[in-house]
Parts: structure tokens; sequence; C-alpha cells
């Protein structure tokens, strides 16, 4: 029994190397489109939250959500939300939202692959032997959904995107365009934040 | 004269709908590597922080420079500055450093296109007659680059990225893994940030 959701080549492209994480992200985001009911997202319809943060391995699964949903970083439908969790929560406002978490029985499994050997040795991904890559994703699209997810239903989770406005100003001191939002006043003008010397966007 | 930087047609699939932000991202992502002459990145090597934020249009960009550079989110090689700015600056730690930026007068001539007076109604791109967004996408395609860019090297800018520790532990409450950066301490047992009833990771 092999999964059916296996992401296309292009997905390995985009990734830039083989590893198991990417699929396994690829496969949640497939999954949690099924239980909430929507399609792949075009525009800025569908979010996902992904519970990991940084200075930890295995975040290539949300390289794997992005592919899989079409809820990408640069359509601003994906924010992290720094827990440091091998989870994302799913959100479509008209279908509900849905959390999907990786069960530790299956991650210490995994982890006895000799690939994880080599990645705590600081080998990148692309420098392992594919035949080491190759074992682990393998036994990973062997496994049931079961054995890998633990899935929640969120329906009291709920999120609001930002408002949208397509305002925007010449920053008085670069020249250059800045949105509404992110505009600041120094000296009565208009000024971009590294103009303005004021702290970060938020 | 056309530009030879058109993303591949799985970007497309990725991205999920055509317009000419996630193109006008590809080039950018591809010129600034050719300034830096880095590869693609197989890895976790190379950096992109683009100047987009939230609640602003034109974020697409961000896909296209995902899809020309893997600086993917999912390897946590891009991340927002939240400066709302149709710029991004790319750094490798052996390569150095460059921002790009599009210019003013490209953007006002851009934002004459149909396909805006559809955006600035609420179209989603995907509903967009094909002919409107083809129409912008290929007059973008034709301009020289030095019409869309700026360019300024950067030689101070420094990053450093977080430590990176494979270490985890369960969660006294959820039992879910937690990466150790983001364990809290909880009547003296490790919790994960949600059932610690804390703030957020950062």
């Amino acid at each position: 029994m092999k999964t059916p959701h296996i992401p296309p080549e292009w997905a390995f492209d985009f990734h830039g190397h083989l590893c198991p994480f990417m699929p396994i992200g690829y496969r949640m985001g497939k999954l949690a489109m099924k239980f909430l009911n929507v399609e792949r997202e075009k525009d800025h319809g569908f979010f996902v939250f992904p519970q990991l943060g940084e200075g930890h391995p295995q975040t290539c699964m949300m390289d794997g959500i992005q592919v899989a949903t079409g809820a990408t970083y640069g359509k601003v439908l994906m924010e992290k939300t720094f827990y440091g969790k091998l989870a994302a929560t799913f959100y479509h406002p008209k279908k509900g939202a849905v959390r999907y978490s990786l069960k530790p029985e299956f991650i210490d499994e995994m982890g006895k692959f000799e690939f994880f050997a080599y990645r705590k040795c600081g080998v990148e991904p692309s420098e392992i032997p594919p035949s080491v890559v190759a074992e682990v994703t393998n036994w990973v699209y062997e496994q049931p959904d079961d054995y890998l997810f633990k899935i929640e239903a969120r329906p009291d989770f709920t999120f609001t995107p930002p408002k949208h406005s397509f305002n925007k100003a010449i920053c008085s001191v670069c020249g250059e365009y800045v949105f509404e939002r992110y505009l600041r006043l120094k000296d009565g003008k208009p000024v971009c934040i590294p103009c303005s010397g004021y702290n970060k966007g938020r």
C-alpha cells in the first residue's frame, strides 16, 4: 500500500532536494483539503498556519504544503506560528478549519533511518546518497495516513485577514513606493520604515 | 526584445494563477542570482528578505522569487521585512548581498493596464479575462531590465541564521513533540507554547 499523495515532479524542482519532509507536507496538505472539501487555491482564499518555527529541522514540510494547497507564502496565505511543532492548521472561511500534526510514534520510527544520521552530522539533503534518501522517503510513502497524522477539527478557529488596500505613496526620502499601511511620518512627510529610522514594520 | 527570464510552466501551477507579479519576482530572482554569481539553492545556504508586507497587492513577486532562487519559505530561507515595499534583498554568506527594487516609473506605467482596474474592483486574478492578464504580462516581458529594476549592492549587509538544533522533547500536556527552542516550562515541566498559555513564540 502506497499513498496516492506523492508530489508531482516539479515539486521536487521547486523544493531543490529530495527529502521525506516535503512529501509529508504535500500529503498533509492534500488530506486537509479533502477533509475540508476545498480545491487547490488559485487566488487568495485558503489559509495555512504551520506551527513550525526556525532553527530546527523538518520545516521542509511547508514547501510540500504550499505545493499541495496553493496557499503560498507569496500570496500571503501561509504564516508560521513559531511554535516549533510538526503541525499545521488549515483554514477556509467557508469550510472551517482542521489541524494536522505528526504523531510522535511516527516521528520516532522515522528518526531511526540513516538519513537522519547524515542530517545530524550537518550533511545537507542534496549531499546525502540518493539511496539513503529514497529509503526513508519510500518508507514514508508506504505508511498509512493514520500512522502519520493526528487530525483535529477546529470548529472554533477564526482568522481575519488584514484589511487590503491598494493605496501607496512615494517615500519622501528614498523616492520608492510604499503601501499605505507601512508609511510613517517624519518631519511631517511620508517616509518608508527604513528611511524613518523607526522600528520594524510590526 | 523579450526577457529570457520567463518562469517555467510549473511555476504557474505552483502559484495558482497567471499575473504579472510572479514573473516579475522570478526575473528579479534570476537577475540577483546572476549579480551575486550563485546557483539555485538546493539546500539551506541562500537567503532572501522580501521587503513586502501584508494587506497590500503585488506580493505574488515572492512566489516567483521562491521559484527562481530555491530560497523557499519551507526551507526557512525567505522572510518578509514588513516594509510594504516592492523590493527584496538577496544574501549569500560567501557571495554578498544585493537589493533589487521596482522603479516607481515602471510601477506607474504598468498600473495603467486594464488588469489593475479589475484587481481594484476586487476581481481575483484567476477570474480576470485571460487576454487582459496576458496583455500586461507580455508587456512586462518586453521591457528591459533597467526599466524595471533598481539594483543596489549591499556590501555591509549581514545576517546570522538562528542556531540550528535537532533537540526536541514531548510536551507534558498534549504529548506532541516540540523543538527545544520553543519549549517552555510550566510547573517545572516542559510544555509547548499553546499548552503553556504564555505568549507567542517570539
